[in-house]
Formats: C-alpha cells, structure tokens, sequence
C-alpha cells in the first residue's frame, strides 16, 4: 500500500467529478436551458462539497467499496454540487445579493438574463434527484431513498433555504451569536453535513461511523463559514473570483462583526481541531482525506 | 357496494389532501419562509394533480389499497402539487410572466417581495423529494426511489421546465403546431403524465396497467393544455381567477392561434376520448374516478 498524497487523491477525485457531471449535465435540455446549466455548474467551483462526500464514503468503504458504492458516492457528488450551484445562480440574481460576477465570470443571470437564470436554477435543483435515482441500477433502493431524503432535507426549508431566509431577514438588522450559528448552520452547514452523510450512506457506514461523521461535519461546516467572513475582509477581489466587502456593504452580520478578526479565527481554529478529534475517536481507518480537506477549510485563501 | 360519485370521492380526497398539505407545509421554516410557503400552496387551486394520483392509485388498487399505498398516494399527490405550486410561484415572478394575481389572491411576490417568493418557491420544491422519503415508514424504499425518480424526470429539464425554456424562447416568435405539442407535452403534460404514472407505483400497478395509464395521462395532458389556452381567449378574468389575455398579449403562440378556437375544441375532444379510450382498454376495474377527472378537464370553465 502506498502513502496517500492528499494532492494526487484530490485531483483524481476532481477529474472525475467534472468528467461526472460533464456527462450528467447534457446540453440536450430545450432552449437555452442546457446552456446555461452547464454554464452554473462546469469549471468553476472548488468543489468541496463533492470532495467531501467521496472523501467519506472512501473513509467507511476504502478499498472495500463496491462498484455500485463508487456509483452512488459519485452520483451524490454531482447531486450536491448540483444542489448548490443552483443555490449560487439564484442567490446571485437582482433580487437577492445581486451579484455579477462569480469565479471569476459574469454570473448565470448575466449571461442568460434572469428567467433564464430562474430557470436554469430551478432545473439544477431537480437534477440533482433524478441523479439520485437511476433507472436499472445495482445502486439498491434503499440508498437511493435514503439518498433523497438527506439531500432534500439538507437543501430545504430546515436547511439551506431555511438559512437563506434568516440572512434576508437579517439584513441591516443585528443577530446575536447564537443566531448567527443558527443561520449558519442551517445555510452553508447544512449542505456540508449532508455532503459527509451522503457519503457515508453511499458507503454503508454503520452508526458509529455515521456519528462520527456528523460530528465532523458539523464542526467543519461552521468552520467553513467562519473563514467565509474572514476571506470577505481579508482577501480581494482577483484572488477570491467574486466581489469582497459584499457583507459589511450590505451592513450583514458577520463572525467578524460580532468576535473580531482574531476572534473568528481562533473559533475557526477551534472549529476544525473538533473536527480532526471526531474523526480519531471515529474508529475509522482511512480519513486521511477528511482530514486534509478539515485542514483546507481552515488554510484556504478562496 | 354503493355506486360510484365523482362529487362526493372529489370531495373527500380534496378534504384529505388539504388537511394533509396543511400538515406536511409546515410553518416553522424560519423567518418569512414558512408563511410564504403555505400562503403558495394552501387554500386554492384545482389540485388536478394530486386527483389525478389518488384517482390512480384507486383504479390501481380499488379496495385493496394497504395502509402504506394509502400513504405513498398521499404523499405522492402533495409532492407533485408543490411541484406545480413552486413552478406558479416562479412563473410569476416578473422577470418570467410578471403576474400579480393568481387564484384571485395578489401572487407570492406581491405579497412576499422578489427574493421571498424565489426562496419559497425553491424551498417547495425540495419539500416535495423530502414528503416522498418519509423516515421510519413502511413504504417500501423501491417506491420511494421510483416517486422521487418519476417526479424529478417530469419536473426537470426534459419535462416541465424544459418545457418553459422552450415557452420562454418562443415569445414574440412562430411556433409550428409539433413545436407547439412538443412544448405542451414538456410545460403541463409531464406533470399531468407524472401525477397518474406516480398514482400507479404507490399502488405498485404492473405493467400493463401503467402502460395504460401512461396513455391516459398523455392524452389529457395535451387535452388540458389546449382547454387552458381556449380558457384564455373565452373566460374572464373573475371566473378564472388570473388575468386572461396575457397569450395573445405577449404574443405567445397557442392551440387556438394556430388552429382556432373551433379547430381547438375539436381536438380537445379528440384527446379526451382517447384517455377514455385508454381506461377502457387497461383492465383496471375502479377506473371511474380518472373517466370523470378526463370529462372535468375537457368541460371545466377555469
């Protein structure tokens, strides 16, 4: 067995999560739809939220996994990131944040206007569980159900979209801390969680492995987002492929605005070593990769 | 057995699928999001869909229905209705239609603001593929997998909204009558479709009994689709309860632009005696709930 390389194992896993949903995402939709999703969702992104669902199906399966395993925990790869450029693309319209340019191009409603934004959004949701339940497939029932369910409750109103609501509640208002997690964990955690979980379904994780993996994930979302509001202060423009300073401009509040920028990242800081603790006392074997991306999260510069 | 009466079967599953749609859309999601939900989805409409699945279900099963087919029909019937409720919600929206009237009520983002309505509109969606993966329920996780694969294939890319992309690209500009049917058939008929084809699993009809339903729900689909487009030349805005007109005013091709309104009843009537048809020929015993749902559709004045 050779030492794992957490730089050859991301991008392994990366070629074929855009090989994946260059396959997934056909250009045959009508009109301009198919355009403009692929537009959303093909090369861009930094792709964490798939890297962490094959990152843990790998943890429970490792060389274990069986072929249909390796279909599922691809198929919940694509489905997440699907779910969440679909996010993007709505998020970004006139009538939320309002954005024009995302990784570094004009974003989807630019591009194709906004209904054809609306509706290119509207069809990434939806794909991501057609994705899910492919017809005359070993992948078994049960772990598409199960699949569905996760994704639809980490992507719903008790979830992201839930999230979303609070911070367009929140503008120009003042949310204590603990409601600044609340919003947090339901509108960028969520979807982290259940990236994690997804894989370990994928994997058949049995529930020790399942609780670990939810401990994990709930301290890295938070992390994640910490270091979100830092990078919206700290980094520019160029290097963050998107406009900075879009939080404080909207006067939102931020874990900057309510700990201070030593405060948020010692919290960060604190966030990603639970993370860490969870996966040693997980009893898994193989979280090598979880554990890189944990360290990423917490080191990124975009 | 006592005879079979369309007026009172509508009323008690109208009565069950509002008390269950009452429940299942909850008002708990955060902020504004619950209330905007409800206010999308509860309180009016024709519920065609949801009819539609449990009309099925019952010709599929009659009698023999097991608690958890009862459970799957529901559930069915609510998703595919919020489908429909998030797709009038984002229709609306004035980067699509710009509608402020729906149902004789101001539409969501009239009374929710732009980014409301998206986020609700999003939010019902998801909701839909959560209602179909209940947790700890004996409905078997092969039905589950196959309701949320049937419902994400009619509603996505290659149904209905493929079918408003091409409704969209079409505006101002000449459709062929294909086109046209090519359109309908993505934009209604695939929900329509979907309702009855979603009805049969949670009953798990063979095969030969979805097949027929499947003729079924084509036909109506396209017969509802130009009894729409006749309604919106000859009733009024009152009686409908949305603004009439709007096709001709946008310059939108319709049946009845391309065939006439005589032209177009005539193939109404065509289509729906071909679903007749199709029940006549499927086998299936309890089938007069779905017979008086086609006669509905062709002779319905909203």
């Amino acid at each position: 067995m050779t030492a794992f390389d957490i730089q050859d194992w991301t991008r392994e896993q990366l070629q074929a999560v855009e090989h994946a949903l260059d396959q997934w995402v056909t250009a045959d939709a009508p009109a301009a739809l198919g355009e403009a999703m692929r537009y959303a969702v093909l090369d861009g992104g930094k792709r964490l939220r798939p890297l962490l669902v094959l990152a843990s199906a790998g943890a429970c399966g490792g060389d274990r996994l069986l072929p249909w395993m390796h279909d599922a925990a691809m198929r919940a790869a694509c489905a997440i990131e699907l779910i969440h450029a679909y996010s993007l693309v709505h998020d970004d319209m006139p009538c939320m944040d309002n954005d024009v340019l995302r990784r570094g191009k004009p974003t989807v409603h630019v591009k194709f206007g906004e209904a054809g934004a609306l509706l290119a959004g509207d069809a990434l949701q939806t794909l991501a569980f057609e994705l899910l339940t492919p017809e005359h497939s070993e992948i078994p029932a049960q772990v598409q159900a199960r699949l569905c369910g996760l994704l639809a409750r980490g992507a719903g109103h008790a979830g992201m979209a839930g999230g979303q609501a609070i911070d367009l509640a929140s503008v120009g208002g003042r949310l204590s801390l603990a409601q600044l997690r609340r919003m947090h964990r339901c509108k960028t955690g969520a979807l982290l969680e259940t990236s994690v979980l997804m894989g370990g379904v994928a994997a058949q994780a049995d529930t020790m492995a399942s609780q670990a993996l939810l401990s994990y994930g709930q301290a890295l979302g938070v992390a994640f987002q910490i270091v979100d509001d830092i990078l919206d202060v700290t980094a520019d423009t160029a290097v963050l492929g998107k406009t900075v300073g879009k939080d404080a401009d909207n006067n939102k509040p931020t874990y900057v605005s309510l700990l201070g920028l030593d405060g948020a990242q010692k919290e960060a800081a604190l966030l990603a070593e639970q993370a860490q603790q969870a996966l040693a006392e997980s009893g898994l074997a193989d979280t090598q990769a979880l554990q890189a991306l944990a360290a990423w999260v917490l080191q990124r510069r975009h």
